[in-house]
């Protein structure tokens, strides 16, 4: 398609698209033409912008996702967790060195499902960490490293406030039939594994016990994020500068399942996993399907400088 | 390394790592302990942020860049170069519906240049497409679509206000030995291709015809970029919009080659470079090994709302 | 650098392993050495083979798998399916024209199931295109072309007779929660594509209408197919040429579902799925979990030359 | 392309392609219409073949190779070298523990040249490990372990005897311009790594010092390489298994140079690198750019059993 014709306002049936826009182009010359399309319109949730909207990397909301959860709920120093707080943000109350690190293997799609008849633009894996913390008197999760296998997950990410990067993110499936698969029931075994720049920052492996009531308490809260952006003037402060809150709606769950967990974490020249939120004691890990929607958040604090 | 002791200011050499925030938390308790620690600074130019600053996904500015350019360069209708500028930018005065596509072959570093040691980490590709125009009466480049291989490419592209999506992007290479490879002489052919969620989206053939004086004039410009961010409130604006100007410091340029051009654009569901700027006349393509340095850019415009 | 050091005989009596190789050297000189290990045994069942077999690219037999296939069913013309048949082998007496493009979404192991707790080494997709012919009077499915995600896969498949090369394989899953998946459902559409070399070669929904008896007929024989290894002195024929036959067993089936079917087939520069095998009629769609599990087949015909 | 039209030998020029088929299933049903095509033929180097052999995952031979080699030698035990040879290849003579890990950052191609203008298909990256050894007298080089980065060069590595596996490989490359390089000049650091199943297997550093007389000497001679396919029934063997004799021609060399070398070798569950072959005593490292040609080589031995 060629936006270009669309807003000439034209009939010039008889003329080819080729020649429409030469003809006004020959007929306004090109400064004038520029100016008849002033009231031109860039769509899309997020860059880049065409006419249609139809280039953006991430289209409008709602977004939807469908998949499977394995988290790994350990204790790691408060003073960790702390550590990689900002300063106005507090330690949660109960628990304040709990750590969840959760594999997503997600199926995702926005408004009419288009992404799912084109499955490599729906599917992608994540390996995130989240830890809580206090605002204000409420108990918040917050994801503080998170890794992703495309593109449209790490624009989401960012506009959501989660801190995302590229990864390599792998975990076992659970399927029906045959002996290459571990199946919904006691002693099942799930591996998991997350790999940046070709260096390996964690493997899991959680042995399925029983059916259990929760899904653990880590990532339980609503997400208290940051989203900021960097000055273009090297120095200047943060042209943005929000903390917000955010979390999924219409959460469709399935059975969780709770069972031990083994979890190996490691750092490497580009990551720090193991160094900031070193594993103390494994609390258990968990395994669930889900279906939740995304549809936006509210903010909580603004220092943007508009610099 | 364990944050967390670097800020207890505590002496107790006599304790093991493994157990000295378990001593904090118990003399203190853990609300009294995080107290302590309000002093944390995170660190790191984009997130994720830490203490150490070592995760951020793209390093303190400046940025070094050593490779080479493939441009082909083209005229579509200035009805397309108009259709994707925003409003309140104009088409350039000189030939508007100038085009062109680069293929960039990267090697990239941040001071020290660490990344260089581990090339999975300075190493990435990126085809992108520039257009001119004007703003104040000043002509800049803008680059409207861009394609990258890498996540720290898309951070840094992101700061800088190009609007960047994972890409696979491949450009022939001149080598100086053997017979697989074009050697940097006239009728030496160098193919480019360019391709994202599994779908073509360009592929060139550039002849080079001899030694030139310019590497083009499309991309030749300071660069007037949007950067902006979407209120996590639907509906609510954007938290940041802003227009930005920016551009390489401290070039250092080989010789460039001019050719003859082929290209093929293509459309997916999911990008229109083939809709949005198709090829109405090549004007001809060009190959240089290059040197850059970028150092931030200025500020032009501010419509932030911070909502 | 010191290389002499190789030749200084050391004097420690107490031999850990690490010395050991440098007093052997010593004591009986590197030649007379070697026949001392002329008992060391390499192993695994693929290259490279090491002393312990772990490096070895694929494990012994048996192979365990579990998985979803999404089939495609066609007819084309008969004289296309004879095109790409050796000489020596017959059209299948029945619908000789059919043919079945199948995607595979696997999770596999070997004995022990070791890959399934570093998911990295057990999950794949393939999509691979079979055909069905006669030789001695028997029908045999034979896969004609075959694209898989990952290393170990490609050499299976050679060792079985596929035609294996790497594509980007992409499948819809069935997950039973929230608003990104079809569920298992009359008016479910499951997509699949295949690209190689950033060029996609084939885009298919299926639209499930109901369970089914079958899940096709065109993949339900045992596979009849050719491995073969040219001479390293070109132009000397094939060291190996072989017809064997191979099938799974073991096979533990989810209930098929069928429907309609929607393929677009692409060629490459480097592919021909659609000039070798073009789309004359749809036949219908099917979908359905299974595992299996492959021990080996049997030798047909042997033609090698051992040259 | 439909090859059956190739084939039929009638002059029904006024028929459509598209009917061409039909009408010689009509006149001679399909059985018949079958043998008409008994003396087709199928095309290709290797699989998959078709009529036209375009298919093949590689084309005939000879193979031209242009790129560069960073190469790490050290020395390790020779038992180690002596445990992973088979034990009827002799350990050399002169220096049996040398060992040299070699990153190679190629392009390649086939007569013609047509990979060169889809890079993707003629780029890739290797890493292998090679020692040296002796049989009837003569002293061979002999790669132990390869990974690369395509699969057209998995294929024509198991024709050569190399024993490919995929791998992620990345090497410092050296531009003419920028900060973001070394220069080729004394003090230039370059880095190589290696990973497979996103565990890291080797990182080098190797700091130039100067121009060299030779680029090392341990893949300095023809490979001797073991070719072998285990039967398609369990515990039957090997149908094919030989020993052969290759290497390049037509060398077109670039300057060596010499340098210190750093090495770190891995292991990981599925890889014995740092275990088959660890580093003793690092012997220096070689950076040089290279052209060369392959084009096929000699049988040594043939004890295919042809079951």
């Amino acid at each position: 398609m060629n936006r270009g014709q669309v807003h000439t306002g034209t009939n010039d049936d008889a003329l080819s698209n080729r020649y429409k826009g030469e003809l006004a182009e020959f007929l306004f010359g090109s400064e004038r033409f520029a100016r008849l399309f002033d009231m031109s319109e860039l769509n899309g949730f997020i860059a880049p912008l065409t006419p249609t909207g139809k280039s953006s990397l991430v289209p409008n909301m709602p977004w939807y996702y469908s998949g499977t959860l394995l988290t790994v709920e350990y204790l790691t120093d408060p003073a960790n967790v702390r550590a990689i707080l900002p300063s106005d943000i507090e330690l949660a109350d109960e628990q304040p060195g709990a750590v969840a690190i959760i594999w997503a293997d997600w199926q995702s799609c926005s408004e009419g499902g288009a992404e799912l008849l084109d499955p490599i633009r729906s599917q992608y894996l994540e390996a995130f960490v989240v830890v809580r913390c206090k605002k204000n008197g409420v108990t918040y999760s917050r994801c503080v490293a998170i890794w992703v296998t495309k593109d449209f997950a790490i624009a989401r990410g960012w506009f959501q406030g989660y801190p995302k990067k590229l990864g390599s993110v792998h975990v076992t499936r659970v399927f029906n039939h045959g002996k290459a698969t571990p199946k919904l029931e006691a002693g099942a075994k799930l591996g998991a594994t997350l790999a940046a720049y070709d260096h390996r920052l964690a493997s899991a492996v959680v042995t399925l016990k029983g059916p259990s009531e929760s899904n653990g308490f880590v990532n339980g809260h609503k997400m208290l994020h940051s989203r900021w952006m960097p000055s273009i003037t090297p120095g200047a402060g943060n042209s943005m500068d929000q903390l917000i809150a955010m979390g999924g709606v219409d959460a469709d769950l399935g059975q969780p399942w709770y069972g031990d967990a083994e979890l190996t974490l490691g750092d490497s020249q580009w990551d720090e996993l193991n160094s900031i939120l070193p594993v103390k004691e494994i609390l258990g890990g968990y395994y669930r399907e889900v279906g939740v929607t995304f549809n936006g958040g509210t903010l909580i604090e603004d220092r943007s400088q508009n610099n």
